[in-house]
């Protein structure tokens, strides 16, 4: 995929991929309020990364910082943004438009990172034929020939936990090569399928046990 | 906290907290389907954890198969909805009702998990007054009486990032407990606090970078 064959394409590490945005998210903080310069020491004071940890994973993005001023911001902001893919246009379809499906398909933040929802799928017939926020929402049957159609690739993942496999299957069937699994269950997908998973409600366990719930008592009663 | 002070309190791994709600996940399917047990090689083969990993973490909640015959799936369930505190009702105001915010007050499936969202706080005058699905928006210059009326513990932060950490402030100060951050922001706060982020856009950097998107041409050019 690069463009000088000779030279290895340098991989990212998770990690370093899941830190970039916080990098975006400070930096952009930094651009609104004029300021041109900013060390990977004042960076590392705001979001708590090491900051050797920091210039490491900027060079990844062949970002250096100089002498004494450090990285230009507004440099960084474009990198970035750049590298992350959150100025491209990545077309998405929800499948299953129930409560959450259709917040996703009404969150404006999505479409300012990126991803343009395109239509919805349901099997319900109430829903088929409406709209969302003027996203389209389309039989389930319909699935193939859309993504045909419009050439969509992300699937935003929003069954009930029961449908999540079956679904998952007809979107690798119909075409579409990731899936953003908004579900709780463990989906399966052949070779070469992106999987993203964000399990919210797992997150919520994790809430309610640090907080320190009242579940020991329950294990042991 | 422990009923005995005597047995020291099992530490649960963060990972193990993590997976339990994949099992949970599993074996609900199979209540659903009148399975009376399951046996840890056959939720590893769905799930695609080790079997004796999965023995590991349910261990963690006194649940033991038994040989040749498994886990008895009802028990699983249970002990499962009960120790990730989705039986419970867990009282969270949403902070920052933009399209993020409003989207997870309509989101039912929140409150199948234990989570009551019972108030929304704005800074936009023409919102605070109104609610979205019976969910009343405040003002935020009232959240520290209303947290003390309603005694809730969890704030979701959904305001735009250049307010998180100032907002992030006022929540601590406000007396909440935990914060269940989605802003891509590393907000900071006091020891004792619980923090815990969902950066659903970080996410779509992941999958953006896993299709192979022309980012490394980005970077070159």
């Amino acid at each position: 995929m690069s463009e000088n064959k000779n030279m290895p394409k340098p991989t990212l590490p998770e990690p370093t991929l899941r830190r970039l945005p916080w990098y975006l998210a400070y930096v952009r903080l930094l651009e609104a309020q004029h300021i041109e310069y900013v060390s990977s020491t004042q960076i590392s004071k705001e979001i708590n990364v090491d900051a050797s940890q920091i210039a490491k994973d900027l060079s990844f993005l062949n970002l250096k910082g100089k002498t004494r001023i450090g990285y230009q911001v507004s440099l960084l902001v474009k990198k970035l943004t750049d590298f992350l893919g959150f100025k491209s246009e990545h077309k998405a379809f929800v499948i299953g438009v129930g409560s959450l499906g259709a917040a996703l398909i009404q969150d404006v933040g999505l479409s300012q990172y990126g991803l343009k929802i395109v239509g919805g799928f349901d099997i319900d017939k109430k829903i088929v034929g409406t709209s969302v926020c003027d996203v389209p929402i389309y039989d389930m049957s319909e699935l193939e020939q859309r993504q045909k159609q419009q050439d969509v690739s992300i699937a935003i993942l929003t069954v009930p936990v029961e449908h999540a496999q079956e679904a998952t299957n007809q979107i690798v069937s119909s075409g579409l090569h990731a899936i953003w699994n908004f579900t709780p269950f463990r989906i399966k997908v052949p070779e070469g399928i992106v999987i993203q998973n964000t399990s919210i409600y797992a997150h919520l366990a994790l809430i309610y046990n640090r907080m320190g719930e009242k579940s020991d008592k329950k294990i042991k009663g």
